[in-house]
């Protein structure tokens, strides 16, 4: 529904996978209560991204009757601050969309098998790991899909990879109305292409000025860059 | 051809994907001088395994005609010690495959595509990176391409991981006798296999009883792992 409104300062490591949180402060989110527009109200395919767990809870709340398919981001900060609060949300939703660290932190588990079997027990039957340069890992009944990141000579900016990843996931859901084996491992591969498109560059230009032509254009080359004939 | 057979000790970090070298021994690699057997001298797929870098070119010297395919190994000790010697030896070689950290010590570069660039410069057409929990990726003119690791809930034992799956990627191509790049993707697949059966298990215990069935029905479970239809 919203991204990082709230003040997080923090930094990545040299290889951009990792993020050292600094200090967050909720700014405008301390007193926030969103409220879903009446349209936004009928959706079947909700994601609920990274903001304090009661108000994902209370925006879950607002969209009328069951979704199809509901998922969430989190953070390290409501891991840490938040646990109880996350715990009842992650009891509403299908997919658990966050980062190899924070995987592990909400697990307490360094494997992420055996950590996505815990997560399975608080909630979410489909786990999605964002691991950066390595690409993104998906855990459910079917088993283990794996989807590299799209190389770049030049990656610039990670800030707004893993939102992205979850609109171009998201959007392809909601674009096919399915939520089958094979849709899920596309929607993977179309999180991947948008996040891509996210890091080219600094800030919104590059997503801002995407055509559509040019995210199937990428969604081809991930397939040249996984498949195989035995 | 042989692999640490001299004295080396380290330790892998938690994550078991980074090692960390505390000593180096040569002992009988100090005065070693390796002679090929007869009837090694005619192969046509040659692999060099991680040792002194002038070995490993006294090695290949010794095999009769110019091989269809060689590859090496090497690490971060040659790396720093014997650099001249090293490139050298990598004016001789198709294929170079080393980990994410020996990829970026030797080219400078932390970005392995850059990293990839640099190294073709120094001989080798083909880079095959290794990543540990992360797969294996290879860059070549065709582009990249890109193997995750088998999902493993108790890795036991990352030694001897890089050293198999050279055994399975080399072994895969001299039994297919090409070097397509469609044959190349399969030995990436195969060298991710027989990785992922070296660490299952402490020792040699698992490669050793391994039956090709077992390879087989692994080498299905990767297309699983990354196979999508757009």
């Amino acid at each position: 529904m919203t991204g990082k409104c709230f003040f997080w300062a923090g930094r990545y490591s040299q290889n951009l996978n990792e993020r050292v949180t600094l200090a967050t402060e909720l700014n405008v989110f301390a007193d926030f209560k969103p409220r879903l527009p009446e349209k936004y109200r009928s959706s079947k395919y909700v994601f609920l991204a990274n903001i304090a767990p009661d108000l994902q809870r209370d925006v879950l709340k607002q969209v009328k009757g069951k979704p199809k398919l509901a998922a969430m981001d989190t953070m390290n900060y409501w891991i840490e601050r938040s646990n109880g609060d996350l715990r009842e949300t992650l009891k509403h939703v299908d997919i658990l969309m966050i980062n190899d660290s924070e995987t592990r932190e909400l697990s307490n588990e360094h494997n992420l098998l055996r950590a996505a079997k815990q997560i399975f027990k608080m909630g979410p039957s489909t786990l999605v790991v964002k691991r950066g340069e390595y690409g993104a890992m998906m855990v459910d009944k079917h088993g283990v899909f794996c989807v590299p990141a799209f190389p770049l000579e030049e990656p610039h900016d990670p800030t707004g990879a893993g939102d992205s990843f979850a609109g171009g996931f998201m959007g392809y859901l909601a674009g096919a109305q399915s939520t089958s084996d094979a849709a899920l491992r596309r929607a993977m591969v179309y999180g991947s292409v948008l996040g891509s498109f996210a890091v080219e560059r600094f800030g919104l230009d590059r997503p801002l000025s995407l055509r559509k032509s040019e995210i199937q254009a990428r969604a081809r080359h991930f397939s040249k860059l996984t498949q195989f004939k035995l």
